[in-house]
């Protein structure tokens, strides 16, 4: 219905400021984005893909936060299956499939499918196993869940409670769930969906000649059918549905199962790698246990990778909305007259910002570099070398906890720059922080796993001083074994001399503390025999000491070999050293107690990080572009690439809100809600 | 339906967790309750107040997570007329009230009724305009709401684009909106509920004798009537509507608002402050403009006083679940019997919510010096003394930003310490952690307003240098002069010696640091005359610094003066060493560069951080219990009460979610959704 807002005009044209922000920068985007995004051919099938998808109306966002939790659900099944239509009527590879799911940006129920499920299958099945399920899996003839968390019990796989039970006169396994808590919980597309599922459970075998007495022998995948067939419902024996609303994850259907000593044929248990004999009873291993953890560690791999990508997004928005948005008039100017300032150019918006669209860098290249470290160390183990196993186990555990964590914070410091409308669903990132904010804690909880980086680091110090003097072996060892040599002697380096930071100082005094907080951690463990929980948080802080030294490292690395405009790389190389500042300048202190960076230059970090958001600020909004996050997939007023910002969200409020259809009585005289429905509030009390 | 696992019990009995932790501990929870709560009778008004929603099925909160967003506001509005309707049955007083609001725990759609749009009637209204408002507002005959922010401006109420041009011919002021911008926006109750409405507007007068050309006197306040009172539509000039869903908020119908050359009558003008002269056109105006502030203040002292109890309902969930949960074993014991430990066991979990439990005492405490001081400041004014204003306006600005920063960081805190229950909607952090991320931004941006206590303390300072040796006016006069008469000569302070901590030390050391960064804050800005801008950062951290001194100060000041017993006054004196502790930590280098405390002290801090860690972990149970939040507030299975945080989620997925009532269909070869409907998906479609 046409009104008089047809015609307004917002005071603030978004659009030219935005035009202003590009023609002011001579940063080539495209160079940019093919140097960060040409993996793969990301950036032609992204574009192709997001062509395909907003056509469709099932994948439309627009009345995505108006839906309850159970229609979300409805959603996301319904695009779960139109998905895999569109994989068959267009072709698309499993690249293609991966990019559709990002761009649809909401946990699938069929998630699980080709990830856990597929991949467990083909790691941990034999050859029969693998021949038998592999094509119903590709196909989707079974739609499959890994069913390994429980209530009572997350990180720590050997406190599962739910046992398998060996029964040699059935040949039969018996699942069961003696305690509520072993009930599985969390399990990704299980609740509503799966048909199948890979269930982890305890082991027993019956003693030696004693048949009422078990031994538990760890924990075994099994592979199960969990639903009929035909109905969709539990099998006898089972129970299982969703867990319901959570802090997001609102379109997948976590589950929980319990069983009721429910029994599975012999071929039910995953066994490449660990094989019972149904005539003797005898089990045997064969494999290296760590190739086990290599889908973990697979999928923190892809973890670390997204990250730069979640954090370009919310940096999107950021940049966009405030390069257009204006707020007060410069405090010390007479004329008052004067426009007034764009909110990215208060240092108090810039230095929420401008760090994270630094860190989207760093983020990425790391990225970048995890993805060759696991391909390589892939590689050697096919290859039957497992010696760095160790290192991209403990990169991976370390890595995921901070990218995750800075991934994490960064949305919502980027939301909160936005002021009032970072609270409004035209953000955009209502959505993603509900959904990251899972990141910090499955897969290994951030806190938790850097015990496994302590641990390696501890390990990797003992051997350096144990074996001073002799050949590195890697890089760490290198770092450590410098470091041994050199503390006696060592001062700490100027980072900043004059207005020169100096990149060769900032990678050294990563190092640096690196090693030296290394160093402790081994004294007060090694030399002291600290107990091991008394050393915690120490232990978590070298982690993530350890985890920045490589950002910082692989970022510099980047800096000196790629060949790339002048005004581009100059523009990386201040990302590069506002990275590198700012994280110093957080933990300042860490820098001086380990005599890495003299006083002076940490004195200096604050005027230093001014000047460089300075000369990043011209850059910005030709920076977050580079990224290439489609209108479709930031789905944000405040982002969008064309900068109509308040056009959108006045739509969004105006023609979008069904809310807006319906008149109701405030009268609190009565209870009629609705006016002139006389329904005195009973529709929403059936929903109670 | 009865199934196998009605029968099942947890592995671990969290009834019984509780039970013994709450046994271990000496402390009196009645006693520290009343110590905390006893002002206006809270604890008993809570307790009755508890039982009578408790009974209404309206106000049960076990499905509100399955709700859409229109139908949360269709709960929120029915649920705040059956409140106002049981003030009438239960005789409840204003404090009653608001005790149920805060129990209810969602913005409500009548919220702003007897806030701002009564306060602004009230303050800002001449004798015949309360007389005619005030009786229908405190009736809710009319419902009203409160329009200032708009679509492009919301901190700079300068930047209002709505304009009331006065008509001298018909004696009317005629509202419009000149562009999209000025759209009212995010007005709370505005959207579908309100009657009425305050809107603030530049007031347009024609010029002397130039009756075309028109001279803006600042913005004003306008009383109206923007919906018809029979058929609750837009008056006709008026596009009205809600902005649609939120980051939290979903029960509250924030709004939107355009005028099309709409007239009011002179009335409508609150004029206690500020008259026109219907007949001369002449604008006279009487009072203390400062007066005007008043309700801000108000607002703030008050969200300052609530972060407490906020904070405290995350630290008690996350308090009881950790102490329940169990995870690993001690890597250091042999034994693999021995039981797993509970999570709050772990360093690495108490640094992330001890600190914070302290953090609750703190906030209590500065939140009862907040409410005094704004009693005595309005004793003051009402007598013509405005001189306390400045620091009430500052105090309340710096700590509004540090309190509810405190607070919104804290919830996510403790969520994340809770690993994969804390994302699950068991936790009861959902709710609160989105509804109250709005609280960094709204009555000033965290960020925006420390500038206004930055002002305030380089004015002090400024002052101070200008008469040194005078007789100090007030604490932060007395402050900087004996900052200014010590500095040459002043050496930094031990804070620990040995395992002691120095209290008076720790208060000293607060004070020093916030006094010379003030001092730098005056050099920089008043000597060195460097622009306001360019110092945005550094005088965000000084109105950081400045009010956590204020926290400190409130804290150990009641230390030496409450009369309660030993255990439990040992327990917050731990608490305020801890907070005071763990703030220095987290900001080391600068108690290090304003040369504030001892080196030897700060290198001291994780270990002193640890023991008082240790000091207050068997009391951290009965801490929380002291904040007396009720089950039904909490709304968590992971924080309730009585400790049976598995039987609660378990019976919230298996018994109450209404997704588990359907069956799917996941063939993704058919469109069908819901199994056997045939549907093809249409329902979700007609959603879309």
């Amino acid at each position: 219905m046409p009104d008089f807002s047809d015609h307004l005009k917002p005071a603030e044209d978004g659009a030219a400021i935005l035009a202003a922000e590009r023609e002011g920068s001579a940063i080539s985007v495209q160079e940019l984005s093919e140097h960060l995004l040409s993996r793969n051919d990301f950036l032609s099938r992204q574009a192709q893909i997001v062509k395909v998808l907003e056509k469709e109306k099932l994948f439309s966002k627009k009345q995505q936060m108006n839906l309850s939790r159970p229609d979300r659900y409805y959603l996301g099944l319904a695009r779960a299956k139109a998905l895999r239509r569109l994989v068959e009527r267009h072709g698309w590879d499993h690249e293609d499939y991966k990019i559709a799911e990002y761009l649809t940006d909401e946990m699938s129920p069929f998630h699980l499918q080709l990830t856990m499920f597929a991949t467990t299958v083909q790691e941990q099945g034999n050859d029969e196993q693998r021949a038998y399920w592999m094509p119903k899996i590709t196909n989707f003839d079974i739609v499959g869940c890994y069913a390994q968390t429980e209530l009572g019990h997350g990180s720590n796989v050997r406190g599962i409670e739910t046992i398998a039970t060996w029964d040699p006169k059935t040949k039969e396994f018996e699942i069961h769930s003696p305690y509520l808590t072993a009930s599985k919980w969390w399990n990704g597309g299980m609740g509503r969906t799966a048909t199948h599922a890979i269930v982890v459970a305890q082991l027993l075998l019956p003693q030696n000649g004693e048949p009422t007495k078990y031994t538990s022998h760890g924990h075994q995948p099994f592979i199960i059918q969990i639903r009929d067939s035909k109905t969709h419902q539990p099998l006898s024996g089972v129970i299982i549905g969703d867990i319901g609303p959570k802090y997001g994850y609102a379109s997948m259907d976590n589950g929980y199962m319990l069983f009721d000593h429910f029994r599975v044929p012999h071929s039910a248990m995953l066994s490449r790698y660990v094989q019972l004999n149904a005539e003797t009873g005898a089990l045997t291993k064969q494999g290296h246990p760590a190739l086990v953890y290599g889908s973990l560690t697979y999928v923190r791999t892809n973890i670390i990778m997204h990250a730069r990508l979640i954090l370009a997004r919310a940096v999107t928005v950021a940049v966009r909305y405030t390069a257009i948005r204006r707020q007060f008039r410069d405090r010390d100017s007479k004329d008052l007259n004067r426009p007034e300032l764009a909110v990215l150019d208060y240092p108090t918006v810039q230095i929420r910002i401008l760090p994270l669209l630094a860190t989207t860098f760093a983020l990425h290249y790391t990225g970048e570099m995890m993805y060759t470290l696991y391909n390589r160390t892939r590689d050697s183990i096919e290859k039957g070398n497992f010696s760095a196993i160790a290192e991209l186990h403990s990169a991976s555990s370390g890595l995921k906890s901070l990218c995750t964590t800075l991934a994490a914070d960064g949305i919502e410091t980027c939301r909160r720059a936005m002021g009032g409308h970072g609270f409004g669903g035209g953000s955009g990132l209502v959505g993603i922080n509900a959904d990251y904010l899972s990141k910090p804690t499955v897969e290994g909880d951030n806190w938790m796993i850097t015990q496994q980086v302590a641990a390696y680091l501890i390990k990797k110090m003992t051997s350096a001083v144990e074996k001073q003097g002799t050949l590195p072996i890697d890089a760490t060892d290198a770092l450590f074994q410098n470091y041994l040599e050199e503390r006696s002697r060592k001062s700490p380096v100027d980072v900043i001399r004059g207005n020169e930071m100096d990149d060769n100082a900032i990678v050294e005094a990563f190092k640096w503390r690196a090693a030296d907080l290394s160093y402790r951690a081994y004294k007060s463990r090694i030399a002291e025999k600290k107990p091991w929980n008394s050393l915690l948080i120490q232990l978590h802080k070298l982690s993530r000491a350890f985890s920045e030294q490589i950002l910082i490292n692989n970022f510099h690395a980047v800096l000196s070999s790629i060949s790339i405009s002048k005004t581009t790389s100059n523009a990386l190389r201040n990302c590069f050293c506002l990275y590198a500042l700012y994280t110093m300048d957080t933990d300042s202190r860490s820098f001086s107690t380990t005599n890495a960076v003299t006083s002076s230059s940490l004195d200096a970090l604050p005027d230093a990080i001014l000047s460089l958001m300075a000369e990043i600020r011209p850059h910005a909004v030709k920076l977050v572009d580079s990224w290439a996050i489609p209108d479709y997939l930031l789905d944000s007023a405040l982002g969008r690439y064309d900068g109509k910002v308040y056009e959108d969200l006045y739509d969004r409020a105006h023609r979008q809100n069904p809310l807006n259809k319906v008149t109701f009585n405030p009268d609190w005289r009565t209870e009629e809600i609705v006016l002139g429905s006389g329904d005195g509030g009973k529709s929403i009390l059936a929903k109670l």
